[in-house]
């Protein structure tokens, strides 16, 4: 049931960044939409393929300020706004958006714990309210009926899709959750910074973020509402040298007498009729090139020759499944439209 | 006007290589076609995921032999085999098949200079009078009514698609040609060799295959029917660190009066209809990260300080404008079906 | 005192791997050695700069084959031919070289052990008693007066070098350690493969061995020594595109009150006069490209936010320290040489 | 023949740019050196390891500012600011110190040129004339002497070590030259910018600053004095995904009857007793990779296809050769210390 008679209308705020020109990749050719406002307030009066030639000749609108947004054109605004300046700004919307923010402003439900990880008040107590995680295969039915959606981050998508049903199973000590975190040099965005530097990145890795990256709170949100009591997570991010891409390699301890076969198990049912999320046979190895360019999560399970533990890896493309993808898997949703339009893609290897 | 009621269905041979690969990342997803018939001979048995494993789930018969393909079942074969063996294959496939050959075995009209080449004599001489080149954007028409089609090597897309218009335009000199190729490491195949090691070609350049690569006679073949008369020109790949894509500065000495901004100009007009090419505008350097993944070729053309001379720079991605995409695209003549069915992909960067 | 009145004379069994290429690029400058006499079988014959143009102008002896080496013009001899057939050919070397042998085949005390994870009863039990372990900053005294070193592992080296300080001040617990490293691509050797061609690693990450890696039990002999009692670990090994480099980021679970604090100090201790081990400053994350050609090893210390829990990080080059540039160190003790002799190159950023 | 009884004293201008890191990578074990004085403006009062982790423990003097620097430490001052602002600082630094100068300021002796080319008038046109250009094979006598060295660019470098024997040996026509150049990222240095980012550079090229980039003049000085004529190259640079090298892919054509032998036989002459300039054996390709981290310039030569051209090739590291090497290079000879001290590094593959 189709809950718009016409092509969904779309805005995106914050075209000029990585999840922007993602966005625009996917819904360049998702037939159930048109795109109508794309801002960029630093590039306003440009032609989008001056920002990303590789966007030229698709009919995009040109970029404009947020002022000069005409919002009556839309009805779904995707928002790839930096963290902080994202929940004015969503404030300030007609509240007949939908909104899909792509920022961390939304994410946290607690806004005590928002305002100790990013280091001010919440600017939108009252929106937080309404908003609504967007990690769509465990929270698909309160997406669907949502206005304001916040997407989850890459690196809280890649450890809390095998996570969660392990922790709710009882299969896993809650507690004692190690996750190691490699993340390809796109997740850092589209800012100039040294650390985000060809030369500074190629040819070499390094943790960075370590027991104090804003992605922990997140993903111990979600881990402890899965456990029903508060979970401290290690959650250790590394840098490394290829564009698209979250690795993680998870290292539990297995409780109730579970081994790593039951773990499979548990993932497998769970995500059984999930088009985007696929736990891959015994002693295949996730690969985050086997999921480029597509909003799949691979998930594996192994036994590991310490007893009593198991090792869950995950893969994800970052601005896909963790970013973009996930975004308009959630468009989909909110507007009626098949969950898997226009995200069809086979990954795109080499 | 469609030459097949039902879908084209499809068989692929030798689909364990990139070619091979990105032909199924593009047909899994193309309306018209089914594909029916997968062979590699060293993995017949297997499920296409053990060879590639980014393409599990997508519903792929498995790979057989060559003699086990039940080639009743198919309209079109795509060839992805190894030169030299692909002659004698393609002669014995049943005539009811149309078939896009992607090595070089039936790229040149001239058998004479084919076993100069290639070092044996051509094994199929019949069947090469009846192949056509498939240069789209040159050779569309020839193509459409045509059994047998040679899929050009990709460096020779990515020089004839800016050379051809301009020799025939007569504003360049055919005789002082200078194209300088640099490719990503996906264009030597998936057959090991050292030069294709992460350790021997990361973090480096080189010139190879220099004043005798294989594929100067097949750009030669190209140039010289567009100019009348045997023409010679320099053509030196280099092998560069990226998965993908080629980039061709090609450096020429204008004639008959001609300037840079007349190159351009003819290029745009030839181009102005087509799909896949794009005549880039004054300024904008073509590069190959803005063609990833997409059938494009972009083209640029710039002044040179030196007199008399000018610059044109072409970029594709090699599996795609010169490999698999052309491939499909030419299918899609073929077969009747619109030439841009299963290409119209955004390119994706990062 | 040294132990040579001349120049040591060097021979390298098996030269035309990348350990022999690093051996040759630190030793043609070593003050203190003369390099005699370069195998390698299939190239036997060939200059080394047909093998390593790299290496060309050097003044190098040819390669030849072991048959042709003329071991009396030798002192010491590394070995860096593959794992199984090295416990052979060692055993038939004459009784004055010294060896230091960088395969895998006198690693492993236990030869029971050996024959587990290496599928074959080891060749040269008799040796194997006489083997001493390279670890130099463990072993010193050990190697010191050795005839036979079993240079570590890369993997195991990044590994050991901070855990068993921690292990045998008892501040960590030696039964629950996570090893998640990560490595350059030249760990897994110049011998084709496919998973080590440039399109099969680039833009991307893989765990891979997981819970089977065959540095698990030398790593596992290192700690279960340190604490008195057999220790299995987590080492789980992961595949990243970078030439070199290994990064270990290790879970471990803290002991008798200690805190990383201690960690630290312990380590900082222990490494105090070290030249080639570096405990860096709090807060500082060790980065392989801060190792990248030199012989240095870099550990952290990190609080992890799980109460109980620390992370300790190590960063080397997996060809220098991790292979030939500990050998050379090794060389330089049992040659009564200056320990960092040939060794003072600073690291190479970019 | 020393000039200096002790040890010469370093001092360097801008230390925190790659240009830097190189000196100090090559100065910290030059057996004739001290390095005395460092500044880097934006980070006076940090220590090295700052700025660059990996130069940590070598006892390197903390970083000050200009205005701090205590000249009458020094003898010779390596200068790494950026164009523009070096002619004013170098102007007023004391006149005992000789200078070795990394930025363009003094590379073109014509100051109308530097003015056209670099946008302002030049700031210290006394100083120019005393400045000789520091290409050291080429003006080895002049460079020995002086006070003042303009470092040659590395585009320049690579450029002029094969071209200009060519063109005074009259083998080659100098108003046909085209020069196709691929560099690393490392060469546009460490200021932010879009271009140098990783998700910008990886897995892409492009070619920039076509038939307008700041090189162009500098080859040509260098060539026009060659040839005894003002000539205008082609030159056309690339930005390629790699940390350090460039590869100079140079299209010329013979005159006089020359053959690629003859000018193979010139430059194996020219440079037969040079330490840092090797004519590669007939079909060997040079390759960035085999010169990465050394002093090194490899020459190739191939015969083309087409009739009377030919193709000569060179590679080098930007960051050695290209930039800080070179300087190092000259700063030996004008202090009278042997040509290649400090410099004899073998290349660092893989």
């Amino acid at each position: 049931m189709a809950k718009f008679a016409n092509k969904v209308r779309i805005g995106i705020l914050g075209a000029s960044g990585y999840t922007g020109a993602e966005l625009l990749r996917l819904l360049v050719r998702h037939p159930g939409v048109e795109i109508r406002v794309l801002t960029a307030d630093r590039k306003a009066g440009a032609a989008v393929e001056t920002v990303f030639p590789h966007l030229a000749g698709l009919g995009l609108p040109p970029l404009v300020t947020i002022e000069q947004a005409d919002w009556s054109q839309c009805d779904v605004v995707f928002c790839g706004l930096p963290h902080g300046t994202t929940q004015e700004v969503v404030a300030k919307l007609p509240r007949h958006l939908k909104v899909l923010d792509l920022s961390a402003d939304f994410r946290l439900a607690d806004i005590a714990s928002y305002a100790e990880w990013y280091g001010h008040a919440h600017r939108a107590p009252e929106l937080q309210k309404e908003a609504v995680y967007g990690l769509t295969e465990l929270w698909r039915d309160r997406i669907k009926d949502s206005r304001l959606v916040a997407v989850p981050g890459c690196y809280p998508t890649a450890a809390q899709l095998p996570l969660v049903p392990l922790v709710e199973a009882g299969q896993i000590l809650a507690d004692d959750i190690v996750i190691d975190a490699k993340s390809g040099v796109s997740g850092a965005g589209r800012t100039l910074k040294e650390t985000s530097m060809f030369a500074e990145v190629s040819e070499g890795i390094n943790a960075y973020g370590i027991a104090k990256h804003r992605h922990a709170p997140e993903i111990e949100q979600g881990i402890s509402l899965a456990a029903g009591r508060p979970i401290v997570v290690n959650f250790t991010p590394h840098l490394m040298p290829m564009n698209r891409g979250i690795l993680s390699t998870i290292y539990v301890r297995l409780s109730n007498g579970a081994q790593a076969a039951d773990l499979r198990g548990t993932l497998a049912k769970r995500y059984a009729d999930e088009p985007f999320v696929r736990v891959v046979g015994e002693g295949v190895e996730p690969a985050t090139r086997h999921v480029r360019g597509s909003n799949l999560c691979l998930i594996g399970v192994f036994k590991d020759r310490v007893k009593g533990r198991a090792i869950v890896i995950s893969a994800i493309d970052n601005l896909v499944k963790g970013a973009s993808g996930q975004a308009v898997q959630n468009m989909n949703l909110m507007t009626g439209q098949p969950e898997t339009l226009g995200l069809d893609q086979a990954p795109m290897f080499p």
